[in-house]
């Protein structure tokens, strides 16, 4: 079987070079026939390349080559990716992608069209890198109904907070370290801002609850503005900060959904999660918690993802998986203000016991916490679970208090 | 399509509830169709339960009609299940079973049978529950070599170290308990000595390396044998004792496994699975270290599991999904002696510090632990690496020493 790979940068070659390695255990392991690479699509050449000759700039030689059955989407970014996609579903052929924005933004119309030409569309890639993690919640989906998934899943801020908790690193030392060994990009707003890992959880969601859920839905908050200050806090009470993607059914056919700092404790699931690594725990009625951990990027865990939803596509060419969900639906992703959480709050007071008594009689009791080196008038403490908007009202009826940070308490 | 269940204990009976639980949704988000379940066999009589008339106590009900098309066996226990399975394949039904005991004991055979039948013999809810490993695993294989699984894979034996652990209660106490709150038998041998997590193992072994493993070549060791002051000293040493169950590729295509006690550091994914919970961590060359973590037992959690192999045989009626793997091989397994470990011992000696002065010679240097209130004459210390033959050989060679517990150090 034909396969045409389109992008051949990290993860394209690594796509490249998994099926060249595995070649000959893929046709006796898993399907009666070997996948040969026809074409490799990129405006860029490679001279050197030893599948030079497979190149080409024209996506026109994909698409119109019937004897490419299966064509893998490794460009990254929304435009031509989409279109690119959209015609070669169309014509037939079995489309796998590693790109996230891709799904996040049309996940629904591109399933639906794999579905009307009786070809699959997968993603497994796109999530989660090389852990399984879009298989394995279909698989659950045929015998639950899930309640809620959480990720921490973006490796790029993963690493970073693991530098401020375990070694002390501030923000901007972190994010410098990160990029000098290449886990951060040059312009790390993606990462750093929560957008990656927003995209990745529209994507869990709408498989999960199966409703299209677009990223600017989600109320998304990055990790720019945590400090050693709050990690300290955060170590205080028993926990650790993390990036926190998270989904959940809601009441009245609604989901509620946030990318933000969270705090978790130590003995969570999540909470030894270090470094780049990545890891879902999805929460099922007859399951219970289920969480899925490993390296949520690079290039060939990446392409082994790939790889095997190719693979997948080889094995039940002419049979569509099924795998749908429907359109984005108005008022469907609940205000966040309206759902319930803890907050960790740090402040300043220039009276700070008349500051914690004002907090202790307006929450109704704080759990108040303490860290070494804290400068003079500093104070954090813990708040019962309340909605965020009636939390955010009662901090803002704290007199002579200015709040430093905010951070979310979750259960997980 | 009609469903027949074997067996309306624990498990089985789970089944029932979850495929009438989700009867509708099942038709419309995974199949065209319902799933109904015609019979129920089992030689107990029910007569109160809501489905009474769909139970048989014959055998011979479900494998003649032609109309029951797929069949869950959760009786347990290798005879009848073995027939019973083996007749309902070549009669053209697919199998779902939960049984570990059969799929270690017979797996190859009943997989060969469904290839021939072409219909599918489904496992997953036989290692870890409800925890989707057996086909993440599969999926991982298409694009991978994998190397090397080491799980905890038995909740009652990981249930009773974590009381040892976080309680400090002994052993004994720690099995009563698990035997009050339901998680250990009446006869609690399959669980604490390991003969349940040796069948496990089998499993995955034999699906990662492509080579049937019988439970009898597998080297097994239980926890009775373990005291508060190896959890102590395992502590000492920045770690924790947890069951573990291990397989890995060796040279000359042959395999390791073992299932032992093993010293496990803290910072690993393995060693913050507490209680019940099961973890399974799988290698793979381009894949790296990915960790499948859930309850691996409970009625709900193992019957959703077999309900979604169940939805996958309805899905792929007509079509074997490939899952085969070889005959048992003489010389396949490796001598356990063969494998390269370190050791935590546990010695007495009337002199202890020439004790320690020998073992630090004999081992070319060893790391010693202490711990509070241990009894005058006790020490404690961990080995370099080396084979298990070769530390034998150098325990052996200690004198004035007696040796009260060994305890193999893992790099998970």
């Amino acid at each position: 079987m034909n396969v045409a790979v389109m992008g051949y940068g990290v993860v394209g070659s690594g796509v490249v070079e998994v099926l060249a390695k595995e070649h000959d255990s893929i046709a006796k392991r898993s399907l009666q026939e070997t996948l040969e690479v026809k074409y490799i699509l990129d405006l860029r050449s490679f001279p050197a390349d030893p599948n030079a000759a497979k190149f080409t700039t024209s996506f026109d030689d994909i698409l119109r080559d019937a004897s490419v059955q299966i064509v893998v989407e490794t460009m990254g970014g929304l435009h031509p990716a989409y279109e690119y996609v959209l015609a070669c579903l169309q014509a037939g052929k079995s489309v796998v992608t590693s790109n996230k924005e891709l799904v996040a933004e049309k996940g629904n119309v591109l399933l639906r069209a794999a579905a009307e030409n009786n070809v699959n569309f997968l993603f497994e890639a796109s999530v989660g890198g090389g852990i399984p993690i879009i298989r394995p919640i279909s698989q659950c989906l045929a015998a639950n109904e899930l309640d809620e998934i959480a990720g921490i899943l973006n490796g790029t801020t993963n690493y970073i907070l693991t530098q401020m908790i375990a070694n002390h690193l501030d923000f901007d030392t972190a994010l410098k370290q990160a990029q000098e060994l290449g886990y951060a990009e040059k312009d790390p707003t993606a990462d750093v801002d929560g957008h990656d890992a927003c995209r990745k959880i529209c994507i869990l969601a709408a498989l999960c609850f199966g409703t299209h859920v677009y990223p600017g839905e989600v109320h998304t908050e990055g990790i720019r503005a945590l400090t050693l200050a709050d990690v300290a806090y955060a170590k205080a009470w028993g926990g650790v900060i993390k990036l926190l993607a998270r989904a959940k059914r809601g009441d009245n056919s609604q989901i509620e959904a946030i990318v933000s700092p969270a705090l978790v404790q130590n003995d969570s699931q999540l909470a030894g999660v270090n470094d780049v690594f990545n890891a879902i725990l999805v929460r099922g009625d007859a399951l219970g918690d289920v969480v899925f951990y490993g390296r949520g990027a690079g290039k060939l865990p990446t392409a082994s993802a790939v790889v095997a939803d190719v693979v997948d596509c080889a094995r039940n060419w002419g049979k569509n998986r099924m795998l749908l969900w429907e359109g984005a639906r108005t008022d469907y992703v609940r205000d966040y203000l309206d759902s319930e959480t803890a907050f960790l709050v740090r402040a300043t007071a220039e009276d700070v016991p008349a500051a914690l008594a004002d907090a202790e009689r307006v929450f109704g009791g704080v759990h108040t916490l303490t860290r070494d080196g804290a400068p003079a008038g500093e104070f954090a403490f813990v708040t019962p679970a309340d909605t965020e908007r009636a939390l955010r009202a009662k901090l803002g009826a704290l007199l002579g208090v200015k709040i430093l940070s905010v951070i979310r308490v979750v259960g997980y």
